[in-house]
C-alpha cells in the first residue's frame, strides 16, 4: 500500500475552536425547535445497529409510526434518509415504467412528486392548483378518468404554501378506478390528523424534523399490502438498493438481515420524540398546532400582513405571509435571524421573494413562540405590535 | 378535512419509560465507539439546513472530507445517508446502462457493488478472490483489456473479510483503458492512507461512523472531474433525484439552492469528529490503527485463534478471526454483549457463523479495548488470557 503523501495533510499545527451554534428559535419550514429531551437523548452511547437492544428499539418505533400514521400496514419503517429520500422510495416503488400517474401540484414539493415520478419511468399527467390554494379535487378526479392511471400522487401539507389537501376525494375514487394513493405526509404527520387506512393510502412518506418533533436525517415510510403486491408482481425491481423495499423489509423483519446501518443516535432522539408524541396524545397536539396557527394569524393579521391561504385550506403547522410591497424579503428574515435569533423561511420556487413562510411546528408550536414572532417582526417592520399580541392571545 | 378515528390512536395512558441505552464497547465492523465530545455537540441546538452558520459548517466539514480523502476534486460533499447510499450514488453516477464494468469482489461489499452496478445497468464483469485474500491486480486488469471497460470499482477496506486492497496497479491500468475508477472507502477513511488524487481514484465514498469517528447516517463523497465530465455528457440523468449530483452540488455550491434537509445534528457530530482527527493528524492516526491491531492480531494468536487474512493483506481497522471448531458462535458473541458488554460481529454472507470480526476503528481503537476484549474471550473461551495480554502489549 502506497503510503507517500502530498501536502496539505488533514492534521491540525494549532488547536480549532469547536463548532458552537447559534441557539435560533426555528419558526422555518423545518427543522424545527426540538425539546432538550430529544437532544439529550443523542446523549447516550451509540449502540450497534444489530444489537438486541437497538432492534427492540426499532420495533418500539416502527409500533408508534405505525399509530402515527393510524395504519396497520406490516410494511412500516423508517428510511436511513430524509424526507425526499422518502418520496424517491415510494414513488419508485409503486410507479413501474410507463405507468400512467396523475400527480396533483400546488406548489413546490407537488412539483417535486411531479419530477420524481417522470424520472422513474411513469407517464406523468399534472394538475395544478390555482397558486396558495389546494388542487380541486374534480379535476385530479377527472384527470384519473382520463386515462388508465395506475398512480395518483398529493401532498398532504405543501410546505411551500402552507396550502393542506384534503386526500379523501381523490383515494376514494383511485379506490374504483384501480390506481395507488401515494401521499407526502412530510410536514402533516404529527401536526394534523393522517389515517392511512381509513383514507385508503397506498404509500406515504414523512421526515422527523418536523411535527414529529426530532433531529432531520429520518423518513418514515408506510406501503399498503395492495402497493406490496404490485410490487411483487413487477417484471423488473426498482432499481435503487437503498431504497429497495424487500431489503429494507429484511432489516425490519424478524430476520434482521443487515442491509444498511442504522442512523442510531437518530433513532434515540425520534424515539425520545415520539415518547412525546405519545405523553401529549395525538389527538391534543393537533389541537395545539391548530390552535397555535390560528393565533399566529390573528396577529399577523392585525400587524397588517395579508397570509397567502384562505382559511379553510390553511395547514396548521405552516403558515405563508405576503412579504409586503417595498420591504426587503431576505434583509428582513437576516435581521429576524441576527438580531431576534428567529429563523423564519423565504419563498420556494415560484414563491421566491414573495412570501415568508412561518412553521410551527412540533415543540416549537407553541404560544411564547408565536409573540416572540410577532415582537420581533412589529420591531423589524416598524410596526406597534400591541394590537397582535392582543390577537394572538389564546383563550384560557 | 376527515377528523374521525380509530382506536388505537398514539396517545400513553401512562408515562412510559425513556430508552435507555447499554454503555457497550463497540468491537464490531461498526459503528464505533464515538467519544463523549463528539456525542455532546449533538445537544447544541438544531440550526436550519440553509442557516449561514450551518452552510459555513458544511463548508468546513467539505474541507476537511477533502483532506481526509487526498483531493482536490471540487465535487467532494457529504450525502444524507449511510455508506451504502454513497455506493449506489457514486455507481449510479459513474456507470450508464450498457457500461462495461469489471468489480473486484473479495467478500459481502465487493458483492454489493456488483449487484448495484447491475441494478443500475452495468455490463458486469466479477471478478473473485479467494476466500480471505485481496482481488489479485493482474486478475481485474486482464478482466479490463478483455473488453471495452468503462468502469472499474473495487472496495479499498472489505468489511467483511477484512481484507484490504492496493488499489493503485488497477487504477494506473484504468487510466491507460479510459475506465473509471471507483473505490469504497467506507471502512478505510481515517483508519489508512486514502490518496484519491495520487491513485488516481475518480469516484469514492465512505461512512461517518467507522474510521472517522462519528455516529452513523453521512456518507462523504468524491467525484473526479473526469467523472463530473462523464456525467454531463450522458444521454439520460441517472434516475435518483435524491442522490443526483447536479442538486447535491447546487446545494453544497456557492447558491446554496434547497435540495434536501442537513442531518443537521449528525454534521455536529461529524465536524467535531473530523475536529478530532485533525487534531491526532492522520498519519498518526493510521499508526495508531496499525498498531493496535497488530496487538490484537498478536493477543488473539496466542489466544490460541488463527485470523482469516495473511498479515500483508489485512486492513488494520477490522480482524477477522476464525470461530473455533465445536465454538457456538452466537452464544460466545451474545455472552460477550451481555456479561462484558463488548460488541464483536459476526461473519456475513459467506463468512456467516465462520467468522468473528473484531473492529477496532476511530475513537474505539485503543490497547485498553484489546485488552477488554482479550479477557472476555478468554473467560468465554475458557483459556487463561495471560500471554495474550502479554503478547498485545504495546512498546512504549
Amino acid at each position: 500500500m502506497t503510503e507517500s503523501r502530498q501536502e496539505p495533510v488533514l492534521a491540525s499545527t494549532s488547536p480549532r475552536q469547536p463548532f458552537v451554534a447559534d441557539d435560533v428559535l426555528l419558526l422555518g419550514p423545518g427543522p424545527s425547535t426540538v425539546s432538550t429531551r430529544v437532544r439529550e437523548a443523542m446523549l447516550q452511547p451509540l449502540l450497534g445497529h444489530l444489537d438486541p437492544q437497538f432492534t427492540a428499539l426499532m420495533d418500539r418505533v416502527q409500533d408508534d409510526v405505525r399509530l402515527a400514521f393510524a395504519t396497520a400496514h406490516p410494511f412500516t419503517l423508517v428510511l436511513p434518509a430524509t424526507g425526499t429520500g422518502g418520496m424517491e422510495a415510494t414513488l419508485s416503488t409503486t410507479i413501474e415504467p410507463g405507468d400512467r400517474v396523475v400527480v396533483a401540484v400546488s406548489g413546490y414539493f407537488g412539483e417535486r412528486m411531479r419530477d420524481i415520478a417522470t424520472r422513474v419511468g411513469g407517464d406523468v399527467v399534472e394538475v395544478r392548483a390555482e397558486p396558495g390554494r389546494a388542487v380541486e379535487a374534480d379535476a385530479v378526479i377527472a384527470a384519473m378518468r382520463a386515462g388508465p392511471t395506475r398512480v395518483v400522487a398529493m401532498v398532504h401539507a405543501e410546505t411551500s404554501t402552507g396550502v393542506l389537501q384534503d386526500p379523501l376525494p381523490i383515494a376514494l375514487v383511485a379506490r374504483e378506478v384501480g390506481a395507488l394513493v401515494v401521499l407526502d405526509c412530510v410536514t402533516s404527520l404529527g401536526g394534523v390528523a393522517v389515517e392511512l387506512d381509513a383514507w385508503g393510502i397506498d404509500a406515504a412518506y414523512s421526515c422527523s424534523q418536523k411535527c414529529l418533533g426530532a433531529p432531520p436525517g429520518l423518513s418514515p415510510v408506510s406501503l399498503s399490502p395492495r402497493a406490496e403486491r404490485k410490487l411483487a408482481a413487477r417484471a423488473r425491481h426498482p432499481s435503487s438498493f437503498y431504497f429497495d423495499p424487500a431489503l429494507l423489509a429484511a432489516y425490519w423483519g424478524p430476520q434482521r438481515l443487515y442491509h444498511h446501518t442504522a442512523p442510531v443516535s437518530t433513532f434515540y432522539a425520534l424515539a425520545a420524540a415520539l415518547d412525546e408524541v405519545a405523553a401529549e396524545g395525538l389527538p391534543a397536539r393537533w389541537a395545539r398546532h391548530r390552535e397555535v396557527a390560528q393565533a399566529l394569524a390573528r396577529g399577523l393579521e392585525a400587524l397588517g400582513l395579508v397570509l397567502l391561504v384562505p382559511p379553510q385550506q390553511r395547514a396548521p403547522m405552516l403558515t405563508t405571509v405576503l412579504v409586503p410591497e417595498e420591504t426587503d424579503d431576505a434583509a428582513v428574515r437576516a435581521r429576524l435571524r441576527q438580531r431576534h435569533r428567529i429563523e423564519v423561511g423565504g419563498g420556494l420556487g415560484a414563491l421566491r421573494g414573495r412570501v415568508w413562510r412561518v412553521g410551527l411546528m412540533g415543540h416549537g408550536a407553541r404560544p411564547a413562540h408565536v409573540e416572540r414572532l410577532l415582537v420581533a417582526l412589529g420591531e423589524e417592520l416598524q410596526r406597534d405590535p400591541a394590537d397582535a399580541l392582543a390577537a394572538a392571545r389564546l383563550d384560557g
